[in-house]
């Protein structure tokens, strides 16, 4: 992939492998009449996707020499979070998507009671594996984990986003006029919170002293921007051979984005300042942040 | 109301009323972008209802001298759940009820995407109150409260049973044959654990000893189920006037409950067993148990 460490591929794989299978396990097949459940669950969270996030989660938790074992939950408890989000933003009342990643979306596989039911359930267990035992022995830092995951994904956080982002896209009476400042907060709340969890959790698990837990947290905060004002550069500039997908959506729907806000050779600018911030962040650390560093640098050079 | 104590009323309406400020207080008008969602959050979780889990955990938090500060914020995190639960259920994809309480349902009241994100926002801000400090001091407590109320709604539990509710009434492919045992296991995973969720936080707020929680579990357990059997009969036996909707709907639609399998009179005597057995649980405690007695014989005796 463009823009991507050599050390970045391997190591993206090598921990996406063991998110799948902890994810496999705590999402068991099951033969009890709730089995199609089940059976929904896994299918729209043990299907790929980068697995960015759960990514983020294992290499800020090896910075602080966390085991594994408890990197590896934490790290699915974010996926199930994220996957439970792709199910309900697919849904007909909210996007309307058939496809995700070239398969289809959980309820045309399924139905959409199904997946209602569904993105419930991933959302609820990621709660219950948080604060287990097996998570971390000090149950302060399990209740730390549960509310900072909590407050990201919830009504002050993505939930919000996504309620923001649907109203002006419907330009609902009373949605917000979307100025820089408008669209980096709804970002910010959509995606932002929980990319910035995920690089803060390994610190949460390590005991990390404040400052560079804070440190993690402006670094996710500006990759996750940047993240997304390459999202929009890709949709006007990329092609569908590389997007996998129809770039010209954004467009053709008539939605603010940042290029649409500042014009392409701004937002490039903008996107490449972010990276370099996000960078920058990392000062505290040696090389045991080398892979954060090529994660911002993947995701401003990145074609897809 | 038939069935109910003086002092069962007192104290519902007494509870009920700190409940809903603090579900107030928990979940704010705000004037942000996002202002919608917090709207239907309020709508659906401040509207009423019969507070029925909120109080069962206020009073099994009495009983072991847990501060009403910290009953109060698990109340209201179990009543969030519960409000969640029925705003996803009422969706056009599952129930597609347009009423609930005489009032519109909130896809009804709002749009579907708001209910949809309306119900992610509740749940995920259940765990965000629970997993604080203000909840108890000791954060082991909290987190056994977390995981258990994720255990009660997630897949193991309320969503599972919803999923197989669902299945059996479509006549699904692969839907189980209720039986007995199958509806009984139904019901236990839909509404029985979170019943027994509520009766068992108050212990767990106040560190009681397991036996002591053991006989709330079986309390409930029993209580949950009489509740059941009774919405059955109601269902059958009651007038539109008490129960302020048409009886008659489950024979309508097909549905097998407990007096289709078992009759009226034998779902009777059971649900009299049950209320009785319900009780006898509670023979650890003395009078400061008595509410809770009241509670077995008000699901017994009640008219809707």
């Amino acid at each position: 992939m463009p823009g991507m460490s050599d050390a970045l591929k391997a190591a993206l794989a090598d921990k996406s492998a063991g998110v799948t299978e902890t994810l496999s396990q705590l999402l068991p097949e099951i033969t009890d009449p709730e089995a199609r459940l089940f059976q929904a669950m896994r299918y729209s969270s043990l299907n790929g996707g980068k697995r960015l996030r759960p990514f983020l989660v294992m290499t800020t938790a090896e910075m602080f020499r966390v085991s594994p074992s408890s990197a590896l939950r934490v790290a699915a408890a974010v996926e199930m979070v994220h996957c439970y989000s792709l199910i309900h933003d697919d849904l007909p009342a909210l996007d309307n998507d058939d496809l995700r990643r070239g398969t289809p979306t959980c309820h045309k596989q399924f139905d959409e009671a199904t997946a209602i039911l569904a993105g419930d359930g991933l959302l609820t267990r990621a709660f219950d594996v948080l604060a287990s035992p097996p998570t971390h022995s000090d149950p302060a830092v399990r209740c730390l984990l549960v509310q900072e995951l909590a407050k990201a994904a919830g009504p002050f956080g993505m939930v919000g986003g996504q309620m923001v982002d649907i109203l002006t896209e419907r330009k609902a009476d009373g949605a917000p006029e979307l100025d820089v400042p408008a669209i980096t907060r709804m970002h910010q709340m959509k995606t932002g919170r929980m990319i910035a969890f995920s690089c803060v959790a390994g610190a949460i698990l390590g005991k990390a002293p404040a400052q560079l837990r804070q440190a993690l947290n402006s670094y996710a905060h500006d990759l996750g921007l940047c993240f997304q004002i390459v999202d929009d550069l890709l949709d006007v500039e990329g092609s569908a051979e590389e997007l996998g997908k129809s770039p010209g959506k954004d467009a053709a729907s008539g939605k603010v984005t940042f290029v649409t806000l500042l014009g392409l050779d701004r937002a490039r600018d903008q996107a490449r300042i972010l990276a370099e911030q996000a960078i920058h962040h990392l000062k505290p650390f040696d090389g045991e942040a080398d892979l954060l560093r090529d994660v911002a640098n993947y995701v401003l050079e990145r074609r897809s």
